[in-house]
């Protein structure tokens, strides 16, 4: 993607601006330090016995009190393939037939990019990180406003994050509650969201009945039937229950027709501990993975093999008020225990994390946010959902956030790439001349300065002057510097992620909100 | 220490209030979420392998390069144990010298409170978490401004500290920049520190010849030597070290004279990965074990058991400008590594962790705190040294940033908690009830309200409000909040930290600086 300025760095001119100017410069994508896709699972909260006894109790679960509300089809698919309906409605799934499922199941999903560079592969414990969410409200950092977030507001998350080396995918965030026809926004959503970034992207339908439409919108964007189906570069995001234990009807006839429509789909539990699911940790997890199992047995009951990602989702609660929070340890041990869950399985699986309770970009956001990502990164999961933007939890988006929120998952990226060893980086050779005869430091010693690109992290907006350098800058206000950088991303020339001629025809036949 | 107001929480007056108040009450301390002395070591980024590998590589240096600079008296001991003193002046260390004082070394160290719940003990991985440092400013919030710390400012911290929970110890964090006397800033750092709190104090001696006199002071707190040396509450930060490789000459000296007057040591080496040390993360690794190792051989033929703590601190460093940075990914790598080394020798030990480079407590400090506190949390650190309020890389101490660590702090400590995996909290009978027959939701369960207080951890200064209400208390500040806190805590009359007789007869006999 990008060229390599430092093998090309020019030696003229005494060599320190040079020196610095190179050292600045970007790598090329393959020796950058961070990687979309880096292996987690160096932290693993639960033992093997203990993921061995969610698994059995899920399996019980299921096997004892199965869900409700599946639709007509979902019964037909689910029986066909060897659940029980039951007298009571509930549909109950007999031991064999979720492990079955679980061996034949998916062990690797690619979720596409427009261009081939952005393409996730989620197997193991590879990491990405990416937004999603459902915010009704945009924060507006100078004002410390709360408002209506718009179509305009998710189209500029859309390329801010294409800007953005360390947000994989761009879910949609927030609700374009601009536009009161729910099928003019779904639509709206994803052509916000495809024409600002060619990352994977992720889109929700309100309605059965819209799938249809939405899948006429991405063909033409795709330039036809074929080439979305060799290449979908949207996936669904499907609250297919309703927790506890029960399906979601409308959603899952939803489910049936992305699925047809050769969609992949985030099979989605979104409990909540103490509401909609078991206020423990481990209890709240075992529901969310019976309730996965159950999708994960759907989608294969329709399509075997079918691209699904189990979305084990469980949002923590404020036992004092009843209301969710996501900002807590145990919102992060919940998402981190349900990495491990996933890997249990060998199944790609995504959660929630990043998600600040705070209603500005401030410290408590950052420790909020750190916390939950950097977690979920060392666990291993595949889809750090939510990572970067989201406030008061889940309820605002803010695009300030969102750009910190990079500088911010790159930091905790570095950490999932841990620690190498090797006769290299053990550096014996280099103590000892360093030590022996040696200047008596590592300062500007080859093996350092071979390190200094490939090896850290530098962050973007992240301030590392001294008190005196701050001071003398006329100490940098981070929020200030990150609407700076907004400013600057969205009044560059939108980058043409639509073809005019496309974009043109696509707006004759569907009711477009964005100005052209 | 305190009641629990729970099993006594009136049951008058229509209950809503009464339960709110009761929710909201302390809890007794052994039934609080969280507690000192929590057990992490799920995350492990090294693997078995890779720590024999930076074991045999750190055995390699201290016998093939060994450390320069020892005092006279150093050589003695440490030739008197079997080190080699080398025509060159370097001592160097044979394996099996250094494998026997790992065998021998104390296994578990008590660091003591001045009252003995806030005594730490030290061993395997629990994790304890305090402030330290060597700050020179003090961050002024709402002026935005950096100036220079004072005695006053370092009691306030110990006041601020003495009423966080999540605050287990107080190693003095910033210098008495308005004390120029060398001794009169040692002695007046341990009254600062000790008459502000009753946790466990670090402190630091400028001069091997301060040693004397700060003993007499601690005697005269203690009420005797003999009191003194039966419950030592002050422990001595060593830099024994000047990395790479030397022997800080005088510093050893006052090690030495801290261990004949029973004071517990922290052997500190402090190197910069990238200046003072490899600029990899295994390298400078390898070279904080190899001197911490010199200095348990040395502190062993010094007095054999002697209590001392294990202090691998590498520091990190931006490679572009070369000045020291902590808030980094890198950093926490380093300090998590090290905490899996203490364990492979299962010795005691602490590093650094918490440290923002941003100026302020913003979104930046929030996001560099919380990564490597919770990363040296989770795996096992059992002193988490500079956790709360440091800035600037380190130079700069802020009052409001202490009080908000301590919010943060007590979520890492909920993700070092874990999951909890058992009959009770899998839940099975509980979805059972709750789905079939029942309420379908889990609000308001009995197992839902037990573990209200007892699982959950509830920031004090972090918010949770709802953008509506958010909104209608006036958009509540975090900063502000922490600076009313801090004025709070600091008006309340000092607490009677030092016997009144007692603190006339010290003043007599000392120029303490604070006033009476």
């Amino acid at each position: 993607m990008k060229d390599n300025p430092t093998s090309s760095a020019p030696g003229r001119s005494g060599g320190r601006a040079a020196r610095r100017a190179s050292r600045n410069a970007p790598l090329a994508d393959h020796l950058r330090p961070i990687q979309p896709g880096m292996r987690g699972g160096t932290y693993r909260p639960l033992s093997a016995a203990d993921m061995q006894r969610i698994h059995e109790t899920a399996l019980d679960a299921l096997e004892q009190i199965g869900l409700a509300d599946a639709p007509e089809s979902g019964v037909r698919y689910l029986t066909g393939a060897g659940a029980i309906l039951g007298e009571d409605g509930r549909i109950r799934f007999p031991r064999a037939l979720v492990e079955d499922t679980i061996a034949k199941a998916n062990r690797s999903v690619t979720l596409m990019g427009r261009v081939s560079a952005n393409d996730l592969t989620l197997s193991g414990t590879r990491v990405h990180f990416g937004t999603a969410g459902a915010a009704v409200h945009m924060v507006d950092v100078d004002g410390r406003n709360y408002r209506e977030s718009t179509v305009q507001d998710l189209h500029d998350a859309a390329r801010i994050a294409d800007q953005l080396d360390n947000i994989h995918f761009v879910q949609r965030p927030m609700v374009c509650r601009d536009i009161v026809d729910n099928l003019e926004m779904d639509l709206n959503s994803i052509y916000a969201c495809c024409s600002g970034t060619t990352k994977h992207v992720g889109m929700s339908f309100s309605d059965p009945e819209y799938v249809a439409h939405g899948l006429e919108l991405l063909h033409m964007i795709a330039g036809g039937e074929d080439k979305w189906r060799e290449r979908p570069f949207v996936s669904n995001s499907n609250c297919f229950v309703v927790p506890p234990m029960k399906f979601a009807t409308e959603s899952c006839e939803t489910m049936e027709r992305c699925i047809e429509g050769g969609m992949p789909v985030l099979l989605l539990s979104a409990g909540m501990a103490g509401a909609t699911a078991p206020s423990t940790i481990a209890g709240a997890i075992v529901q969310a993975v019976a309730e996965c199992l159950a999708g994960l047995v759907y989608v294969n009951a329709v399509r075997p093999g079918h691209p699904a990602i189990f979305g084990t989702w469980p949002f923590g609660l404020d036992l004092r008020s009843g209301a969710m929070t996501g900002g807590s340890g145990e919102q992060a041990l919940l998402t981190a225990g349900c990495a491990q869950m996933h890997q249990f399985y060998d199944i790609p699986g995504g959660a929630a994390a990043g998600i600040s309770d705070s209603k500005l970009p401030d410290m408590q956001a950052g420790w909020e946010q750190m916390c939950s990502n950097v977690m979920a990164g060392l666990s291993g999961l595949n889809m750090v959902y939510e990572a970067a933007g989201m406030h008061a939890s889940l309820l605002g988006f803010c695009h300030e956030s969102l750009i910190l929120g990079d500088d911010l998952i790159g930091q905790a990226l570095r950490c999932v790439r841990g620690i190498e060893v090797s006769d290299d980086t053990l550096a014996l050779e280099q103590i000892r001349s360093v030590c022996i005869g040696g200047p008596g430091h590592y300062l500007g010693t080859d093996e350092t300065l071979a390190r200094m690109q490939t090896d850290h992290v530098y962050p973007a907006l992240g301030d590392r002057t001294s008190p005196k350098e701050w001071d003398e800058l006329g100490k940098p206000d981070l929020l200030r510097r990150a609407t700076a950088r907004k400013t600057e991303i969205l009044s560059q020339r939108a980058p043409a992620r639509l073809d005019p001629l496309k974009d043109a025809e696509i707006r004759e036949r569907f009711n477009i909100h964005l100005s052209g």
